[in-house]
């Protein structure tokens, strides 16, 4: 059998009680107050909790002592680059359950923990008043609580000990009222020692982001089918003249295919086809050839300038540009020549290329995470995000992360947050659940999902219930995509505009990201290789040119969603989110869902209905929690698509939609106050 | 602001990644599989869980790598003396989820954790297969696999190696059959070298306890009552003149309550009055005189020897001895005067005795857990359990652990364990939630719980299943007592022999652990102290004379009770219980509860049906899961209180029920080939 090195534990407790001399080197042995199940906590605190800067994190332990003394618990937080910790007392919730929470005012890493101690002031103040509601002979206890003060009074500034040693004096002369004056017990709290105090064993970690990374809206386009004439390679410049376009579409990140030279050995042809013609352009995920590699741009595009001068644009615009991270290279990539030992070698001196036996990728060959130079592998790979960003780009959409090594992902992000905690890495891994939270918990802002399969009423609601309710919430950024290149599933093969609109409102208003491939989507395009989930005619190996003012494109729909989206803070977090009960002939209609997000003081309030039937009108009752949201019996709501208003009431109500028309709403559930006069956030 | 000591972490980890220096040093860089969530882990494996020696610990975990590598995951597990792992492989359950179970064989503690690494070989072999079926020229993939054999060939004895050398040659020759030879594959799994695996973070603990912590049936009486004749004071020489009766019983465990000099300062008198007659013997729970502390003997009771002699007749009954262990002191205990530092001295100069304000025990002296001399305290309290273990004591009911700290607890079980694994601490906590699995979480064998208070059939089944199905399944060892000398709660004020018949047998099904307080509870004794969830003249307080053949007691029922529960291990674990529906009028029954335990191969099957009405007839129908336990459209039932047996279908089963004569039934649901003939073990 053979051996293994031993692995180091990731600093986990093992499960043994301590020695007497190890409790007593740390004076253990007194600290009577256990701290237990603090949450969020993911894995045992083995990964950090997701937060935007500004969003509160709600910490909840469990605390408690033996016997019935009062205890104090507090929150501990700091900023990771701060040593002292801030604090703020945590609420008992019942149930020795304990509750405060603290809110990352820097984009970065914060901490958190809890501290309790038996709160002998507290304690003897409670036991003081039973006694003298008893009517008990309290001369002993007032001087015991003398003692108290009198020592709480050697740790307070002047002002207060002179304070503190009046009421030490009223308490030796036997007055119990001078116990019960909110002043001492405000001074106590203050300067009386904690004596004794447990920390909770771990210190806990929220990865706490900027606002882009937790609310987003993605548009992806292909660079070279951007050029204004059919027939011509677009470049950056054309891009940059297509800026206009997308910023007006509300979209934040500006997301581009790799944009480095294309490899030219095995450079695949339109739909895929196995040989490339002489003129054909390739995929870009084919990334290297002579001209450079992953540090390099593509000359058909533009020059390091151009990708600048884009840069520089789209910020113009309100837009971040994105770019592909696909760490694999086509044969004449120049990693090949320069690192052979970062590829696997066959027997016959060849270099693995892809494969997904029985098929092969020979276009593209994957690195080998298990080579003995792995540290000179991850250190290159790093620099290439390190060089991006010091072009400006400080989002990156990253192709197939779950092919790659999860270990050497949590390195990397790890250390480029640690210098640039701006940065935003969206997981491109259509995969197994657990390897999608995977790569969530050791760093991915955010990641695509199965949003794209999941279509009927119960799957969405299903799926939303674990992303929103479930652990994922702690550490998932679901982006929610209709369409991808790679993606077009059947549901659009019909080609019913409804459908466009329906899978659109749901990406856009189900989570607070959201991306589309376009002009593809707007368009409407909808048919499929035969027999495959993609595009026919695909860009991804071929350019295209797109005439972005084709009759029945639903651009306008598009801008819509992305302007309700930014007016509606309740859109903007994954929190909040309900599902409603639509009735059809006393049963729960399969067709209509309905579901609301709210600001966590109600203050804005979103109801979306949506007709999942892409062919027929529906029709069904809505119930809302209208008392819950403190609506009266009757209400007001308006569909900011249209901006018209419906009265509703605290019963039923209700809807009916037609995909012919417009197969939804998205309703502003109006409060009492907003309903005197307009709102005029609709379109 | 005061300052605190840095608590040290308890060996916990901090979400934080490691650095590429870090990684290099432990070679962790190259090792691609994440294994997270192991299962059972208490509290992120800060605790142990519980198991009984041969108990199965059935442990599963996410195991998961990049790619689409074939994974090898094992369980490793040891008794924590031993050095070297065993291990067992797990099974894919789907999902990257990953079990497998071991069976602890030795009382004591054992370890557990996962073991997971690319399975090279494994991963070839899938996907030659692939390759084969797609007919691809695999000439290449077949010298990949030999240079495979080659290196496990290294690593594999000479006739092994010679084996593998064979299959090594036929792979270079282009035979792609060799490479699906079972043995072939065997031999892989046996000496190729397990390359990059990785450990899971933590190495969980077991505490495995012996049979009798597991399952046991408690007795308790009060020695000074068990005098043959009226006004004597009983020794332990009428105990062991007892020791028939309560072995009749079918009683595991006699347990008395404390067995020290009771001291005499503020001595209470009969019915807990705060002034004693001269001749009233006091609580055994103020411990302490001048004859002695926690180490000694009251004299009356008799001598060290006695008490060896009742030792060892109690193992001839098949019982064994529980002590109460009431860290507590009377006024005149000798610690008082020896120890003064270990109390906590008020003001004037007095004592403090214990209080819960308004209320007063001046008889009692709590220990301070925060004197400054807590390590000599706490081996002081350690050496009290060492001597009375040297006595021959290995069971130990603890009295109000939650008043003394939780640390001391931890510490303190800990150590005894460490050289007595057979130790049995039953705590009796009577408290909070959190601080009762606190204490089991710490150390403690079982716990009374609040069955007691738990007297609907709603509130029986949501108990059942948070204390079988929740958390605390993997620490918690309820012991459920129908009464103590403490509580006699109201639902037995009516005196109904049906409420003492279907209390006991709640008891001693639900849980495998259960007790009672006798003969009080087999004589149906039933007057409380007006007001108090107490008994009246109760034993606490004065010595009683017992006639153990007092018509209409009900010994009998309690001996039909343990002897099913010795013949039926289903009676055995709290695991493989299910409640099941009763229906009357098409409504579920409120008064009708109906649960079953089974083995977990479903080859010991009980079926118990009680009427909690304490007054009236009730009926219902039962269902079963017939086809799920492998029974036919009908079936047999037997009951084991007295040997009818009924023909049951797998449809609704008619039962009734009368409190006047027997309100319960405990079935033995036959399985085919037990219903040919007279299973024989009812009463």
């Amino acid at each position: 059998m053979p051996a293994e090195a031993k692995v180091p534990h990731e600093g986990a407790p093992v499960a043994q009680a301590a020695t007497l001399n190890g409790l007593a080197a740390h004076g253990e042995g007194r600290r009577r107050v256990i701290v237990e199940r603090v949450a969020p906590e993911v894995d045992g605190g083995r990964f950090p909790i997701k937060r935007g800067v500004g969003e509160a994190v709600v910490v909840s332990c469990d605390a408690f002592a033996d016997g019935h003394d009062v205890l104090a618990v507090v929150l501990r937080f700091r900023d990771a680059a701060e040593s002292a910790w801030r604090e703020v007392p945590m609420r008992h919730l019942g149930n020795d359950r304990w509750q405060a929470s603290f809110t990352p005012e820097q984009v970065g890493r914060s901490c958190y923990t809890v501290l309790a101690w038996v709160d002998r002031f507290a304690t003897w103040e409670h036991q003081l008043h039973k006694r003298v509601e008893a009517s008990q002979d309290v001369r002993v206890e007032l001087l015991i609580g003398a003692d108290l003060v009198a020592e709480a009074a050697e740790h307070a500034p002047l002002v207060d000990a002179t304070t503190l040693r009046g009421f030490e004096q009223s308490l030796r002369a036997g007055d119990a009222k001078a116990g019960f004056v909110p002043e001492l017990a405000q001074l106590m709290a203050t300067y009386l020692p904690r004596r004794y105090a447990t920390t909770y064993a771990r210190e806990l970690a929220v990865t706490v982001d900027r606002p882009l990374a937790r609310c987003s809206a993605w548009y992806e386009l292909f660079p070279r089918s951007t050029a204004t004439e059919p027939g011509r390679h677009g470049t950056f410049r054309d891009v940059i003249a297509r800026l206009p376009y997308v910023a007006e579409l509300g979209f934040d990140i500006l997301y581009l295919p790799p944009i480095h030279p294309i490899g030219r050995t095995f450079r695949k042809g339109k739909n895929n086809s196995v040989t490339a013609e002489p003129a054909e352009p390739g995929s870009p995920w084919a990334i290297g050839a002579a001209e450079g590699g992953h540090k390099s741009i593509l000359p058909e595009l533009g020059t390091l300038e151009d990708f600048h001068a884009l840069v520089q644009a789209a910020k113009q615009h309100g837009l971040e540009v994105a770019l592909d991270i696909a760490f694999q290279c086509a044969p004449d990539h120049p990693y090949v020549t320069e690192h052979p030992e970062w590829f696997r070698a066959r027997p016959d001196g060849t270099i693995q290329y892809a494969e997904n036996p029985p098929k092969k990728y020979q276009d593209i060959y994957p690195f080998d995470f298990e080579t003995s130079d792995w540290q000179g592998l991850w250190q290159e790979l790093k620099s290439i995000f390190d060089f991006w960003i010091a072009q400006g780009v400080t989002v990156f959409r990253v192709d197939n992360p779950h092919t790659k090594s999860l270990r050497f992902w949590e390195w990397c992000i790890d250390e480029l947050k640690r210098e640039h905690p701006e940065l935003i890495f969206l997981s491109e891994a259509f995969t197994r659940p657990k390897l999608m939270y995977g790569l969530a918990k050791l760093g991915f802002t955010q990641s695509y999902t199965y949003f794209t399969w999941r279509i009927s009423k119960w799957e969405l609601t299903e799926y939303m219930l674990e992303l929103t309710q479930g652990e994922p919430r702690e550490f998932f950024g679901p982006n929610f995509w209709p369409n991808t290149p790679d993606i077009l599933t059947p549901q659009f093969y019909g080609g019913q505009r409804s459908v466009f609109l329906t899978r659109a409102a749901l990406a856009a208003t189900l989570t607070a990201n959201w991306g589309m491939y376009g002009p593809v989507y707007e368009q409407l395009l909808h048919t499929p290789v035969p027999g495959r989930e993609e595009y026919i005619d695909n860009e991804k190996y071929e350019i295209h040119h797109w005439d972005l003012k084709q009759p029945g494109n639903i651009s306008w729909f598009i801008a819509a969603l992305n302007r309700i989206r930014r007016a509606n803070p309740a859109l903007q977090s994954n929190a909040g989110l309900r599902f409603h009960r639509v009735d059809l002939d006393f049963h729960e209609s399969e067709q209509i869902i309905a579901y609301s997000k709210a600001t966590p003081d109600l203050s804005n309030l979103i109801l979306v209905v949506i007709n999942l039937d892409p062919d027929k009108l529906q029709r069904g009752w809505v119930q809302l929690p209208a008392e819950e949201w403190g609506l009266g019996a009757s209400y007001e709501v308006q569909d900011l698509l249209n901006g018209v208003r419906y009265t509703w009431t605290s019963g039923f109500n209700y809807v009916e939609l037609d995909p012919a028309t417009m197969p939804l709403h998205i309703f502003h559930v109006l409060r009492e106050e907003e309903m005197t006069h307009d709102v005029g956030d609709y379109v």
